[in-house]
């Protein structure tokens, strides 16, 4: 849901877009691709902390800070039911909303109805819900005939990679008011005088909040790091205009760089263990999986800033929330610095940060 | 947690505050009292909305709100296991926080042991929190000497009744410095440069910062506003200097004008079935236990403002943030009126708003 | 949902049974009891232990051993939302099913709406449901017409108080056959081959299938214990013909006594705190509110077998399930010693211990 | 954990073990394999059925029926945090215990910690736990030295792959007495009379006590189905002496054949989003990323006996305990015919089922 790529002429692309993943291999067959590129996204750690553990902290603060409403009691309606719609329904699950899923693929469907939603067309709900949030990368989700049927309050917000979602063009016609009641938060106005409650314009609800943990910051910038860093080590023949995957050992680098902010202390293998298992003690402890896949990418730009916000704020551990936030701030910082040496920085100085509402470095 | 009192020289009183109304038996014997009261804090809707499900939503909300921080792997301790202490623990056990409970109650321990949760002695888990939440009307309960062993980058803060929960006071020397990095949020640094975050300098944290769902304000005010309007309403003879319970039926009542704004459909008893339970088939449903517990009360000046905010809120629902706020609030604005009607009005405008950081109905 | 009440001619009656308080509210006012009672069952070790906790663990037991099914993705409704109904419905949403709530009493309807469950009539869902609880203390929640709409396969059980909340006798109709499928399991099937799975007749489905942890039991029997030892002990005259609750006092050393089996460590407060609280370092730790209430109770032979069994498990601490069983059960035997020679003893002897498929002291 | 593999000399082989799949890398470079394979294992469906919900119900199960242990206030570990893990641990917190978890593989164990398990080293908690469980796929998990400092009444079982992963060997010692209290549970009693409870000798704790719910069983069956009428249906070229994975829009298949027993409704893909996203309406709609991935495997004898009991299951749907397992078993049912007529039969029939202490279709 978050996503970012760069380039660099000569050395190669990082990209962790989800759904620009997806895309890409529409473009990949065309074969447009001159440099090697690194396929962060679907890297454990990466896909788990900027979707599923994120969107399950953001989610409930950019709707707390937007529009101050309850959870307990609600009804909301997710659509989507990838790693960014589970952790929605998880949060909101958990602090007393009765959730329900909408999803095209019957995979995640049976899953949501494992996980105790009600799998639904958003047809079927969409006049008793108070909050209804999109996670499917997908377009035209939300539509004005589906808006048209709303209660009044009812809370629209996108939490998926596209600002497409939610349709909020069909609501720029002249029988409909549009009340800016805050930052981020626009009351449309129906001529009966129903009031829905739409965030961010559609764009990404979790970005506009000021809901991204350094945390999680730090986790996704420690991976994107580390590819950046090979790609520029690398020797000339190792990469060609290809797509490769961060190699697992490398992904469980990145993890176990965060787990003592969390206290928590990893087992060893013993000799006879490790033989067992066929594993070497200090890992890959998971097989290289996707490492035949190769996809070509092309760059997307929409998700430049939100690159550079991650280093950003690895130059603001000044007053650092908590110790975790400390740690791993501290250690994006040192990616940071490995990187920009290897790529003669000044780059990333170019780039702004988004707009966010207040800073988490703010002093 | 949330606690109002009001004084009416020659009607009565409307006490709210679980501490107050604890405290108030100790002086209770004193026989002070020279009116009638209604104990509003005992009324089921008041007790489980102003404290387990209010903080349930505030308590991340303030967290959130003032330190930007992630609740998932986080370690945390609560002390105090009443209704406010387990709104607490459930958001963040929910949210993805390994939580311990502190309890000098063997009741309330024993409950937070089958909850799941490890009933622990602050000092045996001061070293490796996270958060540190105090949620027990009780004072010192934080001292110097625990702030001392905390972690840096620790966040501390007060859902209780009292400011006085955690011992602000003792940071208040030449060796620590204080930081402020934003509105309610100070950093206190040690000379080893390790940094504690004190919320609202120990005051209640979620009533600074934002988190009180109008959904829960207006259960409360519609609750006190009935307790006023009988009390104003009452025949001559009806109250003695005494205090007296919210009868069921007033609670049942508040609670089913509530109940639309979830869609929540009751279910009616046959006539057969109110015969079998002896009840009358539109209530009270539950005995009027307490109805005999005649007790003396005092005003408490503190929570004035709190009970005035609550009409300062009925005024403001130009723009509702949901159909809930919207329907809820307009009850409470009826309540309001009725009883301003009862009194003659006036006195409440007198009454000054609490300073909240980003009032909801703010447009 | 568990009672139990005792007789003795000449010293007094003990009762634990919800619903059996409340029915003899209605008799109360005609006087007919010529002995102290105490009503153990407003104790809350007692109330939380047999009914929330207790029901959350042996609704999962009771549907697992009975018809194996799934609760991931099914669709339960429980039909109330006392502390039984609670317990089922934790239960049930945690292991990934769709629960509805049916209520009565509007307070209890909020509270569930606010757990996140939507408050329905039973009609509404009774075609669609997987599962059907009955947790009321009513009679005839479930009828023969809704059974009528159920899909192939529902289950029905109850969990509440009265064997007659299912309308069991009208499904003994000549065009339904009944088919025993196992021990406590009834398919009902309908001519058009249709089939409800019935549990154990209507009658208590946790009683029925081996599902009270020792713990819960000597919780109950402990508090129980304690309560006859005072009865007997008790100087002539500080009983009257009247109903009393266990002091607080008591209540609490009942806690404390279960509170080392799960390694909890309580605070103790300063002479500072307990000064400021106006508290006995010791406790007891919460008002006497009950204390006033004084009511007429009669004996409700049903119970009897119930705790008989309370006594029957103690003396079966043979071969323990685990420590804390041990600990439990051997505070228990104490108890039941104590009291045993405190009247004599022989009475309990003649009780029969109530029919369980899989005793779990059985070696 | 479960896991099946059949093999046909002429037609391929069938592979569903997590652990098989992973010890196969080992030999595959060897080369021995001698005819196409489907890796069955890594389909979605498969994997999260028969691993995360299949044990979340059955770790329950498992416990209830053998220990009639209560899960509030229990401390439990659970070794590794793998599907299976997830599982265990999600049931158990959800019941009220509070879980720690071992891992050796740092992603893993940032993911428990992100979901709230405090991750230890076992001998860290192993004197303080009441439940200890494995889901490693290792060996020599739990040593007799574990066993040494396990407090009285702890319970050990294996949810993993491996029979090995607890070292029960070791357990074979003249000073141990082992006493069977019932099917499936021995008590290991040390000299000073502590007992440790060990369920299912150190087998399978869920397969030995009855806890696979059909739907679970279809599930998985539907997919082994699917893959061996694939096998045997495909044109001579297709599948070459390699490994195969189902291709994803099979795995969807699976999927939506199972959605109707929970009522959910999958939402169709407009033209316009189908051609926005570059999918076919009807799927698949994730990318057959493994799809490239060859691998040999060789057949894993021990897994036969649970692959017949699959079939096994599907000829028993005499009494179905509830609608969705009619639907689920009559699918299967059908998958089986299939399957039996394209290898002419006879095979499955020469299989025997595993023994199960109450067959679910028992009548």
């Amino acid at each position: 849901m978050l996503h970012a790529t760069t380039i660099f002429m000569h050395a190669g692309i990082v990209e962790e877009s989800v759904t620009g993943v997806h895309r890409l291999y529409q473009l990949s067959k065309a074969g447009k691709l001159c440099v090697p590129a690194m396929n962060v996204n679907d890297s454990v750690t990466k896909t788990k902390f900027d979707n599923l553990y994120s969107c399950r902290e953001s989610i409930i603060d950019a709707l707390k800070r937007s529009t101050d409403l309850m959870f307990g009691g609600k009804q909301a309606v997710v659509c989507g039911y990838g790693e960014v719609g589970k952790g929605c329904c998880q949060a909101l699950k958990a602090l007393g909303s009765a959730v329900y899923v909408t999803e095209i693929d019957p995979i995640c469907a049976l899953q949501a109805a494992m996980d105790g939603f009600r799998v639904v067309k958003l047809t079927e709900v969409i006049r008793q819900v108070d909050i209804v949030i999109t996670a499917t990368g997908n377009k035209g989700v939300v539509t004005r005939e589906h808006m048209e049927r709303m209660k009044n309050g009812c809370v629209v917000c996108n939490m998926g990679h596209s600002n497409t979602e939610i349709d909020v063009h069909s609501l720029r016609t002249p029988d409909l008011i549009w009340e800016k009641v805050r930052s981020q938060v626009d009351h449309i106005i129906w001529p009966n005088n129903k009031r829905v409650v739409l965030l961010a314009e559609g764009r990404l609800a979790n970005l506009c909040c000021s809901s991204l943990p350094s945390f999680v910051v730090s986790v996704t910038a420690a991976t994107q790091a580390l590819a950046l860093i090979e790609l520029y080590n690398a020797p000339q023949n190792r990469y060609k205009a290809d797509v490769y995957l961060l190699p697992k050992k490398m992904d469980e680098y990145v993890a176990s760089l965060h787990l003592p902010t969390f206290d928590a202390h990893l087992t060893e293998l013993t000799d006879e263990q490790a033989k067992y298992l066929g594993l070497n003690k200090v890992g890959p402890f998971k097989p290289n999986y996707y490492s035949q896949n190769k996809k070509f990418y092309f760059c997307n730009k929409k998700s430049i800033p939100c690159w550079s916000y991650t280093f950003a704020s690895t130059a603001c551990s000044r007053a650092p929330t908590s110790h975790s936030e400390h740690l791993t701030l501290w250690w994006t910082r040192q990616a940071a610095e490995a990187f920009t040496k290897s790529v003669a920085g000044g780059l990333i100085a170019s780039f702004e940060p988004p707009t966010r509402t207040e800073p988490e470095w703010e002093a």
